[in-house]
């Protein structure tokens, strides 16, 4: 994989330029791209900033994502060449930082669960996951050392883990969501895919202007760490809970003071409430589509969204209610007298066998509703060569505190 | 004006057909948009549904509100015949409940503070307010029964205020920002103009899809009014303030308790922290306009972006850590042992004369920031002809009961 860090550190040395760094992302395409298809499209070759603290990056960005020199086809025929006018703002920060946005990477169509017809670099049989499919396996297969997703449900944090690459999902609107094609108002969250948990902390302190979040801000010492197995979901794959047991176990080894968690009941609650917050937004977000283009749908969306038309809004507001009620409970959680940050899985097991389904986010979804901060870090590979992942997650806001812990896993395994 | 409830009685007794409906609209603004100038561009002859809530109710839209039908410019030379894909999901709804989206109406430059030529149709030489200008004038001049607007400081509560008409700041994300132009996501409101309360109603228990809002749904009974003058902010024109205690005082008349209302401290911080909150995220959310088109955005939203490209995110963060405590100290001010809703100023006095400024939001930015649902009513006339109105606010969620409160002032006064 192409190391942020890394090509930063080569280019800061006169080791590397700017357009070198990006033209080792061209050369990964091409040699990657036929195998895996990640990409819908290529930036024809748009001039490379000389300065900048992401200069030579080239990154790649979900195609629900605005652009203004490239379309955005929301992963849909209904927005073939569709070619928005401006850059939405996290592409214009990634500009402004001297980054090249070099690719649109492949998504479900609007970020749901249809997949795409990307393939996992780590062992072509098997989905990437999805909604940010193109956007994980890009980074997976080495061909750029960034890209952006989103996250409604587990679209970030589980292609990540399917991929065996780290995946960020910041605070709620840390990044702004903005130009980026809406499901859910509530939910959708911009994330970030890079190879190592130093890469994607240099990236998303850059990119949201926190200085603070970069690792190498300051040393946070060994974090309590709560380990938690989200019993209130269908229980993972044997080999899923063994790999979050031994990288526990490792983080013991290292020093971290580790402690099983139980949750109370409200994070359960929350938990079943999240389809329906996302059901009756979705309709709502996705109405002239639906009104006008229902038939160019693909099968799950178009089912899902004829679902959706009956979504309540006192089912929905009464959803919110418990939603709060959970996310005041996590501040009991976090803090003084609780744990710094949660230790859990990432995913309900290994990526699936075939293309057919991208996964499931029920290991997910009720961080993202918390709003808080999650990062997914590789610890294992299966003899089928797919990699399992543990899931980091921190307070509201403490996005430095879950990439420095991250790290703690990386290296506790490493 | 046109009242919506009135147009709908016509057509539910048989004596209006929703067509006919809509070329009332269609010959109001061939009659008046002429010396008025509220209409970007006009819809040129849509089928008019038979069927819906909204049959034959014809809309204006803000122009930076998207619609699949009619280009969106808002209001800059940036996006001169820019043709979005989709309707908002907004519009979409509008659609589905048989409304007609018949206009979009002028906006000031990215719905920021440079003028429109639009004129107040109560005085054509003074502003009709920003930045929903064109939606509060075609409102007042009897061109439409509804019109959408937004509102980040006070652009929907301040425009129909000058203009004489309702205006409804909902709860934030009551009505979805989705395919609207983002100018800051912790503040952009979707609002609503109708020419009596019990339109205004009507349009957003629809909209929002919850029929309790619509004051028919039941009687709230007499409300325990706040009378709030904010004292934190610059004080407004002597008649302003004399025509808020003139309806304090006619409510009291009509059985209401009035009480005067003072705010705890955090209430002066938060009014005084909502620019850093639009400065940080303004400078983000037009950052590709900025940075791609600056000599072509207006001087004062250029001198505004210039100013905010320094914006740091320790004081956007800290400003929203106030913010989060008023709204909390709020819910002390509303409830059991507080008021029912608050009774204060919807601008700062009448509409200024010129077309060279849109009036000051001070009396709406800390609503806008709380989230709060705000309903200006027009109370008075001044000797010159300009509107007075008065902003009645409940507290979050709470919508229906601030319309309600709004209706007894409209019957106080009228």
């Amino acid at each position: 994989m192409l190391s942020l860090l890394d090509l930063r550190d080569r280019i800061d040395s006169g080791r590397l330029t700017p357009q070198g760094a990006v033209s080792l992302a061209r050369e990964a395409i091409a040699d990657r791209e036929p195998e895996i298809g990640a990409i819908v499209r290529l930036d024809p070759g748009s001039r490379v900033p000389e300065e900048g603290p992401l200069a030579g990056i080239a990154v790649g960005v979900k195609d629900i994502i605005d652009t203004a020199d490239l379309p955005t086809e929301m992963g849909s025929p209904i927005y073939a060449g569709w070619q928005p006018r401006a850059d939405a703002p996290v592409v214009a920060r990634l500009r402004r930082l001297g980054a090249v946005p070099l690719a649109k990477t492949t998504t479900t169509a609007f970020a749901f669960l249809d997949p795409t017809a990307t393939r996992n670099p780590r062992n072509l049989g098997h989905t990437p996951g999805g909604s940010s499919a193109g956007s994980a396996a890009a980074v997976a297969a080495g061909m750029v050392p960034l890209a952006l997703g989103t996250q409604t449900g587990g679209s970030v944090i589980r292609p990540a883990a399917f991929c065996g690459v780290v995946g960020v999902k910041p605070s709620f609107r840390l990044l702004p969501t903005v130009g980026v094609k809406c499901f859910s108002w509530a939910l959708d969250t911009v994330g970030l895919f890079a190879a190592r948990v130093g890469d994607a902390a240099r990236a998303l302190a850059l990119m949201a202007d926190r200085p603070g979040i970069d690792l190498a801000a300051g040393d946070p010492g060994l974090p309590r760490i709560g380990l938690l197995r989200q019993d209130f979901c269908a229980p993972p794959a044997p080999e899923a809970l063994a790999a979050l047991e031994r990288a526990a176990a490792a983080l013991e080894r290292s020093g971290a003071r580790v402690q099983d968690l139980a949750l109370p009941p409200v994070f359960a609650e929350a938990w079943a409430r999240h389809p329906l917050i996302q059901d009756y937004e979705s309709a709502q977000a996705l109405a002239w589509e639906y009104d006008h283009h229902r038939e160019a749908l693909p099968p799950l969306l178009r089912a899902h969204l004829d679902a959706a038309q009956g979504a309540g809004a006192a089912e929905y507001d009464s959803a919110r209610r418990v939603a709060r009620q959970a996310r005041r409970s996590l501040k009991d959680v976090f803090g003084e007298e609780g744990v710094d940050v949660i230790l859990t899985l990432s995913a309900p097991g290994p990526a699936p066998e075939s293309l057919a389904s991208t996964g499931d986010a029920r290991f997910n979804r009720l961080w993202t509703l918390m709003g808080v901060p999650c990062v997914t870090v590789p610890v294992e590979t299966t003899a089928a060569g797919l990699p399992l992942g543990v899931q980091v997650i921190a307070r509201f806001g403490d996005d430095g505190r879950a990439l420095a812990a991250a790290r703690l896993v990386e290296r506790a395994i490493g």
